[in-house]
C-alpha cells in the first residue's frame, strides 16, 4: 500500500481518481454475440456454451429435479444462516416499499404516485471460482418484494453442465421464476431479446466479467434498462486513535481479496494508528487463501494521514467510495457529513462483511465514483413510480386559466385548446 | 389516423411497436465535439456557438443584469400563472421526499437509508421555436427540493445572443445557480467535463435534438449519469361512450402538435365514439397554428376499436405510453390495472395539458416503451439514497456466525476473518 502523509488539498482530486479502466476492446466480439443470439436464439446459445463454457448442453433451463437435488446438497447450518440473512434483507427492503399519499395540489386537483413492479426482471450471476449466492439474495429478494411477475436468472454452468447448488438453492428460496444455464454476453443477449427458451426481460441486473459488462452497456443502447454501470469493488475506512488496528486490517483485506483491481483506502488522523494498521495488514494477509489476489490489490491501494477526521470525511466525499467504514468515536456525527458513498458502516463492529451478507442492506452498490449520482440496488430498482392525476370539474375551472396562459406563452395553441374546450363546455351548462 | 377495428390479440405487440427511430449517424460529429470541448474548453464552445448558433459570444454566462431584464419583460398575469404552477409542482415533489425509518433487522443491527442530494445537476433546455420554460420548472424545482448545491442550466442563445426571457425568469424563480448560453452537443460536453466557465456536473437532465441526445448517450458511456433515454412524445387515450368526443380530439391534437414524430393512439370499445372523435379531430386540427406538424404526426397515429375497456387497458399496458388518459366512467377502477405508463390522467377534465404545466406531476416522462422499466423525473432523480448500518457488539455476536458461514461458503476467508477477529476480541474480554 502506498503511504501518503498530509497530501495537499489541491492534490486530493488527483488521489481520488480511479485507475483508468482499460476500455475493453470487445465491441466486435460482443456485438457479434448479441446479433447472433438475437437472430438465431437458442441455437446460438448452445454453440456459445460449447465454445466458451466447454459444455454441450441439451437444455438451457434448470429442471425442478436439479433444483431439488441442490436443496439436499446444502448443509443445514448454512441453510439456517441463509434464512437469517434472507429475513434481514427482506425486512430492510420491505420497509422501502412506501405508498405515498395523495396530494391535493390545488383545489380539485389530486396527484399521487403508485409503486408498480417492473413486470420482467433478469438477474445475472457470474460463475467462476466463488459461487456468489449472496448476490442471488440481494437481487431476487427486492425483485420479489417489488412484485416482479417474472424473475429470470442466468448463470454459467460448470464443465459438468451443472450449476453450483448454493446458487440454485438461493434462487429457489427467493422465488426466482426460471433459472438458465447461460453465461457471458450470450446470457445478457438472451434476456435482452428473448429466445425460444429464455423470456425477454425489461431490466437486467447483476455483476459480471468484461464480456457481461460490455453486453449490458450495448443492450442499454438498444433500450433495455440495466441496474448501474460496473467497476471494481472499493472500500474506504476512516479511523481514529480509538480503533482496533486488527479490525481495520481485516476489513481492508476483506475488500482486497475480492479481485486484483479492488481498491482499498485507509484514512486516519493518527500516525501511530497508520503504522499499526500497516503492520497488521502485513501479518494478516499472509494467512489468507486468496493472498495473491489481496497483495496485488493492495499494491494499487493507499494509506493516507490527514490532519483531522473532518478532512478524512471531506476526502471520502471526493472519492465517493462504494463502501465506507467510519470506525471512530462518535461515528454517527461524522456520518451526518457523508455526501457521496454507496453504503456506510458505523462503529467498530460494523464490518463490511456484515453488509455483504446479512445486515439487511443491499450489497449491489455504485463503484468507480458513481456514488456521486447513483444509489445502490433497492426495492425501487425493481419498480416504477407511475404518477396519476385527477382534475375535477372544479379543478379545471381553477387551474384552466393558468394552463392556458402558460401554453400560449410556449406557443402551443393545441395545449391551450384542450383546456378551453372544457372550460367552454362548463360555461354552456 | 389509421383506423383499426378489432385487431387480433396476436397482432397487438406489432401494433404497439414504435416506428423505428433511425439510429442517428452523428457519432463522428458528436464525438469530435465532445473531444474538443474536453480538451479546449471555452475556446471550443465559442467557436461552436459561432458555427451552429450563428452568434459570436464574448461571455457564456448569463449576467445578473440580463436576468433582471427578463423579469421586467414577463407580463404580470403570466408571472402569476407560473407561480401557481410552481406551487403545485413544489407540493407534489416535496411530498416525495420521505425519510425512511431506521429498521432493526436483527437484534443489535440497525439499517437505514438517507436521502442525499446529487451535489451538481446540469439541466439542458432546448432553444428553437417554443421557449420551453415549463421544462425549467419541471427540472429545477425537484433539484432544489432534493437539495442540489449547484444547478447549472444550458440553453442556446438566439441569433441576437439572447436567451428567451421566460426561460431566464423561470430559472431565476426556481433557484438555478448559473445559466449558460450554450446549445447542442457542446452544452452536454461542457456540463459533463467542465470548462473554464462551466462547472462539471454529476448528472445531466433534459430534452434536446438528435445532437443533444447522442451527446447524452455518449457521455453516459464515460460515466456521467443522465436522466433517461429520449424518444418522441406519446399519448394514448382510452374512452367509453360517456366521453365528450371534442375533449378527446383536443387531447389527441395537443399531443400531435408537439412534433411530427409524436404518436397518438385512441382506444375505445364504442364504434360511434370512434367515428365522432375522428370527425372532431378533422375539424379541430384546421384551427391549429401548428396544424402542419399535427397532421404529419396524425399520419403515424392510430384509432383502434377493441371489444372491451379491459382490452383497452391490456393494449395500453403492452404499448406502455408516456401519457395515458382514461376518460371513462369509473376511471379509477381501470387505473388500478395500469402496469406500464409514465403519467396517467383520470376522468374527463384531466387533460394532458394539466400535467404538462400545472397539476403538479412532472412532465419529463419515459417514452418509446421505456415506461416498462423507467419512472418519470421526480425528486428521487436528483438524490441518492445512501444506506447506513450500525452493528453493535451484541449485533456482531448475533449475526457474526451467520456472516462467517456464508463467507466461507463463498470461499472468501478474508470476509469471514473480519467477523472472527471481532468475535474473538469479545471472547477475550
Amino acid at each position: 500500500m502506498r503511504t501518503i502523509l498530509f497530501p495537499k488539498k489541491e492534490n486530493w482530486e488527483e488521489l481520488c481518481r480511479r485507475p483508468a479502466i482499460e476500455k475493453s476492446q470487445l465491441d466486435d466480439i460482443v456485438s457479434s454475440i448479441l446479433r447472433r443470439v438475437k437472430s438465431e436464439g437458442d441455437k446460438a446459445i448452445f454453440e456459445y456454451s460449447e465454445k466458451f463454457d466447454g459444455i454441450k448442453l441439451t437444455s438451457l433451463k434448470v429442471s425442478p429435479a436439479e433444483i431439488q437435488q441442490s436443496v439436499d446438497l446444502v448443509p443445514e447450518n448454512l441453510k439456517a444462516a441463509i434464512q437469517v440473512a434472507k429475513n434481514n434483507i427482506e425486512k430492510f427492503h420491505r420497509a422501502q416499499l412506501i405508498q405515498e399519499q395523495v396530494i391535493e395540489t390545488s383545489e380539485g386537483v389530486s396527484c399521487w404516485r403508485k409503486n408498480v413492479a417492473i413486470e420482467k426482471a433478469g438477474l445475472y450471476i457470474p460463475g467462476g471460482s466463488a459461487p456468489l449466492f449472496s448476490t442471488v439474495l440481494m437481487l431476487a429478494i427486492p425483485a420479489k418484494i417489488a412484485g416482479c411477475k417474472e424473475i429470470i436468472l442466468c448463470t454459467p454452468p460448470g464443465p459438468d453442465g451443472k450449476i453450483n447448488p448454493l446458487i440454485l438453492y438461493a434462487s429457489m428460496l427467493t422465488g426466482v421464476t426460471d433459472i438458465f444455464k447461460i453465461g457471458g454476453a450470450q446470457a445478457i443477449a438472451a434476456m435482452a431479446f428473448g429466445t425460444e427458451s429464455v423470456p425477454m426481460v425489461y431490466k437486467i441486473f447483476g455483476p459480471g466479467n468484461q464480456f457481461v459488462t460490455k453486453a449490458k452497456e450495448m443492450v442499454q443502447q438498444e433500450g433495455i434498462s440495466i441496474d448501474m454501470p460496473a467497476g471494481p469493488s472499493e472500500l474506504l475506512i476512516i479511523a481514529d486513535i480509538t480503533a482496533n488496528p486488527a479490525f481495520i486490517a481485516s476489513d481492508l483485506l476483506s475488500q482486497a481479496e475480492h479481485s486484483t483491481d479492488s481498491q482499498v483506502i485507509f484514512l486516519t488522523d493518527n500516525k501511530a494508528m497508520l503504522e499499526k494498521v500497516k503492520s497488521e495488514v502485513d501479518v494478516q494477509v499472509l494467512r489468507l487463501p486468496r493472498k495473491k489476489i489481496a497483495c496485488e490489490a493492495l499494491e494499487g491501494s493507499m494509506i493516507i494521514l490527514l490532519s483531522s477526521l473532518e478532512d478524512c470525511i471531506c476526502f471520502s466525499n471526493i472519492y465517493a467510495p462504494e463502501h465506507l467504514i467510519i470506525n471512530t468515536t462518535g461515528a454517527e456525527k461524522f456520518a451526518e457529513k457523508v455526501v457521496n458513498a454507496g453504503s456506510v458502516f458505523l462503529g467498530e463492529y460494523s464490518c463490511e462483511s456484515a453488509g455483504d451478507y446479512a445486515s439487511g442492506t443491499n450489497h449491489t452498490l455504485p463503484t468507480n465514483g458513481f456514488a456521486r449520482s447513483f444509489s445502490g440496488i433497492s426495492t425501487d430498482s425493481f419498480l416504477k413510480k407511475i404518477s396519476f392525476q385527477e382534475v375535477s370539474r372544479n379543478g379545471i375551472v381553477n387551474l384552466g386559466p393558468v394552463i392556458g396562459l402558460m401554453a400560449e406563452a410556449e406557443l402551443l395553441a393545441g395545449h391551450k385548446n384542450a383546456v378551453d374546450i372544457r372550460l367552454k363546455s362548463l360555461k354552456n351548462v
